[in-house]
């Protein structure tokens, strides 16, 4: 059975996976980034990783899911700001230690692929992944390829303006959709929602604005405080906006839902899709993209990653 | 020499010509669409019309630019509004009376073609054509083919919100980009500015409300007039954040801009040039999209009908 090796590089840490065709994975092995570090060093540490995993199966190819822009022809990371790479050559480093081919993607691109392949996108052509974690990521597979553009710069739906002179976002430009449907917002909104309802049960969840995460409108709701639904009810609706924006530009046949705000489940699913709508451009009865929770968590990384020889092979 | 037939179906005119396999047009043919009529009767004239251009040759391949939302693989045409056509076997009803294979696709898509392989688009392998017209059409080639979605219901981002509970959009959301960027909306900029300006010159060019057209603003900026050049620069503000937007989700090589508005050339560019800054999501220094012009007018669709054929076969 042919097996390939996946590298999900964080700032944190390198993740290493041996996996099989159906993106099972067989055998796993991780190291700190130990940043700040050089680069060198780092792909060392990588090169450790994946002979850690593939000292039984020699791989038929190497993946690497790292942050920034990436040049998947090349294998170059243009910039990477965590892992301070700049025009870092990162698949040669790493592939003069092996026969396999080494292939290099943007890490929400990878993770795309992991449910596309092995999760909740298996059977699809066309899937739009979204992380809603610290930003909105959003990973694009159309017609069975990953999409990156003309300068591997597409795919940045979280940069894209839904309320024009709206909040400020970290790009620079203001009412991104970042700035309304990311973790922080949901934060924001919760703590501005308290502010403005001493009298709410949010206050019970969270004795202190800074005690706010991202579940704390979810508990709210859930003991049926009004703060908190409308707070949420907000939330969902940019959301819902910017999903209504990416089917009317990507008619993607699913979009699957990954990140810390989507561990909430049907307590986002529900309003969500209820928010959908009228959201989207199409005329009754018209089969429409399904909206879906990811399935691999934390792993459609390291899986994806494993599964970019598929992809360029 | 190969030659091909294309047919751009309009509501008011069938548009026929033989097409060289530079995107040249050798023969020409025009009939009245003829609304209200059925579709059998419109399906004849454009038979006869591509008679009519190929009675000297015989082309390879047919392809026909409609209104609606086309499949692509079957040759129906799921939905046109102003030619009353519903499930339309509008390939089947063609392509019975000739040897040649017939091809049916969107007549925003269809010129989008014609732009990519004979006009603004030459040398591109990514490109986006943007219509300013009645509404906002995009039409999306992506590496090369035309990008239509897992249910043909991609580039519609005349429909993606740029202000969440903004100017109502004739599809039934609120702040869409075609309710901002269109031609009708540039004309309500116009008239609202009046309204707040009596003093402005634009009321020189349009002495009522009803003779302001899309021309009327860029003719107030001409004459010098504050009133006209900030409701131009609102106008440009909105065009620049929906293509912001655009170039953040498919970072295409060319966007190219076409319909009546782009009709004011150098007047809409120059400020829609310096309004782009700061919309686009990307490292200095990187290289973006590019925005031109359209170049080949009303007759990109018939053009890019005749090159259907290239993109399927």
């Amino acid at each position: 059975m042919a097996v390939t090796v996946g590298v999900d590089l964080g700032g944190t840490n390198i993740v290493c996976a041996l996996v099989d065709d159906t993106g099972r994975m067989l055998q796993r092995a991780q190291r700190p980034t130990g940043m700040p570090r050089r680069a060198e060093m780092i792909a060392e540490d990588i090169v450790r990783c994946i002979r850690d995993v593939s000292a039984q199966q020699a791989p038929e190819s190497i993946g690497i899911g790292t942050p920034g822009c990436v040049d998947p022809v090349t294998g170059v990371v243009g910039y990477a700001n965590n892992l301070d790479f700049y025009d870092t050559p990162l698949g040669a480093m790493v592939g003069r230690a092996f026969d396999a081919p080494v292939y290099v993607a943007n890490d929400a691109d990878a993770a795309a692929l992991g449910e596309f392949y092995a999760g909740a996108g298996q059977g699809c052509r066309t899937m739009v992944a979204v992380t809603l974690g610290t930003g909105v990521g959003t990973g694009l597979i159309l017609e069975g390829k990953l999409y990156n553009g003309a300068h591997w710069a597409a795919g940045e739906l979280g940069h894209t303006v839904i309320v024009m002179d709206g909040e400020p976002c970290n790009c620079g430009r203001k009412g991104c959709w970042e700035a309304y449907a990311a973790a922080p917002a949901l934060v924001r909104q919760t703590q501005r929602a308290m502010q403005a309802h001493p009298e709410s049960a949010l206050w019970t969840v969270a004795p202190t604005l800074e005690q706010v995460t991202g579940k704390t409108v979810f508990e709210g709701v859930e003991k049926g405080d009004e703060t908190a639904q409308a707070a949420l009810d907000l939330y969902v609706k940019a959301l819902a906006v910017g999903l209504g924006n990416l089917v009317n530009s990507f008619d993607p046949e699913l979009i699957c839902l990954g990140g810390g705000v989507s561990g909430a489940g049907d307590a986002l699913m529900q309003p969500l899709r209820r928010a959908m709508a009228g959201q989207v451009y199409t005329r009754p009865g018209q089969p429409t993209a399904r909206i879906v929770l990811a399935q691999l968590g934390n792993d459609a990384g390291v899986i994806g990653a494993a599964m970019l020889g598929r992809q360029r092979g």
